[in-house]
């Protein structure tokens, strides 16, 4: 018997059920009722809820409260540090069911390797990955990135099945100036889902982005600006990152009213802050706890999301939607006792038995050798822009202070919060080194680095002595990418990504032990910041205001211009 | 330049738009909120809202509020008795830019080329007409149709533009029971949109029919019924028909919780009723009136049914959609002053320009000539089913009356309001003639008859008079279908149907007169019915309960068995 006719017949009660939910009540999320009654699964699918059913297999559930499985609507795996499959033990038992990821952070390293990764990983987790196709690799023509990927590029891998469309695109103003290479990805796409990114726009600008067909966006960073989002048509995804953090701001627009035309997501999540906090459960809990209806609250985690994206067999536990269930003892709190994705249950065992792909990306640093003299900051000029963190954002400000230079360097200054910043090409591709300034690391000693570095993954390095910057950015050469932290010409604490520069072999909960350690370990260089190494990560992207550095230069992204 | 470069540089106010409605406020379906400014028009989409626009044409809608065109999510064009053409020039002016059409009314009577016509006809209107394809002709296989149209047959027709899926699938019988012809139609269709329609369904069989990927319905005539069908993930369709009119008992459910997941619809609605009480235009005014919050009615009439039927390209007033938009100076009386579609102004310019499909399905009446005695009931039990007429619903009594045959015939009996009805085939394959009871009528005299007689479309007569009732049935032949009452051996009125016995080819103000002849003529013959014609043609639809009566005899649609 097929499918169709198996799951009809099981939703009847014709034959039996292959499994059985018993005892829970489902949160419907359309009428906000609580449905009492048995759930039967055939297959990946729910047959039927609401009545009394026979199963080969019954599951307790009593007490618990069934809800759809979670849907995190935009991330980047590759900030997880960890593999797809890692990312998935990780967060699939907490509920989330569907991830929509943007291999975009690989793929700036090695290409459509990267993306073909996550296709042929998405075959094998418990959770459903979906995987967009990055649309901005670079993410802009200011800085050096390890691939370059075009419309025809995109042609070749947009066929997979776990394909949902083109991935945020990020190059804001190439939409609205018409940029042939943005005009030619969006056609691609045409009719398709084209996810949006566009910080700050506003206006006849906002009109325009929103008319070349982009209707999700997650950049909103004030309720002022996500309403104007929702009121041209924009599906607002509400992101709570490691770094970017706008459930607060945003709490406040999501009502029930709103709530069918707003998605969550986590865009940029380390291991570290799962474990300490959660992922889209935390979100749900912090939500609540905020004073947003749970109706409204579940449906953004769900409902919503696979509306939004267009995935039309998820989103409610109804009959003949994919079996993605979440049961938990308390609505408000939002741990599950029990997660089922795809009909199947998350536990070890199911976890053990999946299939597995080989990790690309290996000795992708290719840095010259890097010498401490390297990161001087020659200029005329005393006016100096300097770059102004704002924590928990990856904003930030534009800030200008006059720096003298000394014997032709404009030096770190810890009095004044002047942290010197460098990014290294490290894609083997032309060595450039730029160098500016940062305000609001707090750092006073030593020297972190990253080839964590979005979006073109090159070395960050932040420090106050140039010996150690220079010694930070040489390890990363010597560990295939990753985090360090030095001091005196010593490494004190370091995590090995040698998956492109970008994710860890090992578990995750190995890798969370490290951030821990690294982050002590830059807590002794004087930072003040909750997570420097995610913060570094952001002061290198081009596509967020205000002034980033690439390995180019300092940019002005409100001009979009390097300016120096 | 093409669209997408000329929208995005309208829409940012690079070049002048091509039509901007000036001075009025949005009414956002999102955020509830109303937005000042002018909206932007370029080709056949919005290009941007809510701020200052210069335009090559401006229209001044000052003092008017701005909504999405409306959407009908389900009807059949042929009830209106009317052209698609006439359709379109009846009620696009009203606000209706898009009607999700069914034409199984034409195709039970001529088959695919029925579904052709439509199709054709959907390229030349003002309104977006999308035909969804007939999945059930003959709707069972206790009726005589004048064509069969299998998933082999869709197959053929389903790669039109304004195709959305596979239309209501009646026969849920099929469905639940694992029929294969009915398992062959959902595969083809599988992945795409399978309309519903499964009236009084619930519990497991209801899971069962929804576990098929049914998720649209428009037959629950309860508020109780509706709510099962919105927890297990259907969207609920109100419907507000000439005949079948459900809006007062689902308005209870229509609120801002639930808006995003209701739709409105007509299914049945003639130009009588269209002038008289009005159209979408009309359910938005009633359910406004019945205290339903207008931000919910007026997403259930665009923004929700753009979002149940998968139409990504409207629903709202912004960037990159469609251009249909309803002007109007108060949101609670719902009466357009300008209606916009696809960009195009609607007015008489607009629809004399538009292209013409010449109508097909002349001479389809192919009835054999019948004598009064055609119309006996013979039959030695007294115990009689007697159909049940609920007046205002489609579904019926099944009820049982003790009738005494009189030399071997059953007769009506004015007294006790037993009317005779009878099913003629008239497709020209079996001649068959059925006859029966019904009650609820109150015809003292004469005769009614009509070819439009769902789904099978044979004639159907009722009548105190097997005289009157055989001159009707014949009269009916000679002007190739319509309607017709007679009393005395004599015509009282008339309408000629000659596109399939289902449509005029006049103008819809002219049918909309001879209609009300026509009710006038019947009232004569002693009817209590608002609409006879209306009640009349659903009596011999064997898909909704209780008893029906088809050309085959009577039907027992609970237990879906001709019963004598």
């Amino acid at each position: 018997m097929d499918d169709l006719e198996r799951r009809i017949a099981q939703a009847r009660g014709d034959m039996q059920a292959e499994l059985v939910l018993r005892g829970g009540r489902v949160l419907d999320l359309v009428t906000g009722d609580l449905l009492e009654g048995d759930v039967a699964i055939c297959g990946d699918r729910i047959a039927g809820i609401a009545a009394d059913y026979n199963g080969a297999q019954v599951i307790d559930v009593s007490g618990m409260v069934l809800v759809p499985g979670f849907i995190d609507t935009h991330l980047h795996v590759e900030s997880s540090l960890v593999t797809p499959f890692e990312f998935d033990r990780c967060v699939t038992p907490r509920g989330v069911t569907t991830a929509i990821c943007d291999p975009h952070e690989i793929a700036n390293v090695i290409g459509l390797d990267g993306i073909r990764y996550f296709q042929q990983a998405s075959e094998h987790l418990l959770m459903d990955l979906r995987v967009q196709l990055s649309s901005c690799v670079p993410s802009t023509e200011m800085e050096t990135a390890g691939a370059r990927i075009e419309a025809d590029d995109l042609a070749q891998v947009m066929n997979h099945p776990s394909g949902i469309g083109l991935a945020e695109f990020m190059n804001y103003p190439g939409v609205i100036h018409r940029d042939p290479a943005a005009m030619a990805k969006l056609r691609l796409f045409a009719g398709g889902h084209v996810d949006g990114h566009c910080p700050q726009l506003r206006g006849r600008d906002l009109n325009a982005y929103v008319a070349a067909g982009i209707r999700t966006e997650h950049e909103a960073t004030t309720a002022k600006e996500a309403r104007e989002k929702l009121q041209k048509g924009m599906r607002v995804l509400i992101r709570e990152g490691s770094v970017s953090k706008d459930l607060e701001a945003l709490a406040p627009l999501l009502s029930e009213r709103t709530s069918p035309y707003m998605c969550l997501c986590t865009d940029d999540r380390n291991p570290l802050d799962i474990d300490e906090h959660g992922h889209l459960d935390y979100m749900i809990r912090r939500l609540i706890a905020r004073g947003v209806p749970p109706l409204a609250v579940y449906r953004a985690a769900s409902l919503s999301a696979a509306e939004a994206f267009g995935l039309k067999d998820r989103g409610l536990i109804a009959p003949g939607l994919r079996a993605d269930i979440v049961a938990m003892p308390d609505l408000d709190d939002c741990r599950a006792s029990l997660v089922i994705a795809g009909g199947r249950v998350v536990d070890d065992a199911a976890l053990g038995a999946r299939g597995h792909v080989a990790a690309p990306g290996r000795g992708s640093v290719k840095a010259p050798v890097i010498a401490p003299n390297d990161f001087r900051c020659s200029g005329n000029a005393e006016e100096t822009p300097v770059i102004g963190i704002l924590e928990g954002k990856i904003i930030t400000e534009h800030l200008t202070h006059r720096i003298a230079p000394v014997d032709g360097d404009k030096r770190p200054d810890a009095g004044r919060d002047l942290v010197r910043i460098a990014v290294v090409e490290r894609h083997g591709r032309n060595g450039n080194i730029a160098t500016g300034f940062v305000q609001g690391f707090g750092l006073r000693h030593g020297a972190i680095a990253s080839t964590v570095c979005h979006d073109h993954h090159n070395i960050a390095v932040v420090g106050m002595d140039y010996d150690d910057m220079a010694l930070a950015a040489n390890r990363l050469s010597e560990i295939e990418g990753g985090f360090v932290v030095v001091r005196d010409g010593r490494v004190l604490a370091e995590l090995p990504l040698p998956i492109a520069g970008l994710m860890s072999l090992d578990p995750f909960e190995d890798v969370r032990d490290r951030l821990v350690d690294l982050r002590a370990a830059a807590r002794t260089l004087g930072t003040t910041l909750e997570e420097p190494f995610l913060q570094l990560a952001f002061l290198a992207l081009p596509v967020i205001p205000a002034l980033k550095i690439t390995d180019r230069g300092m940019v002005d992204v409100n001009r979009f211009e390097i300016i120096g």
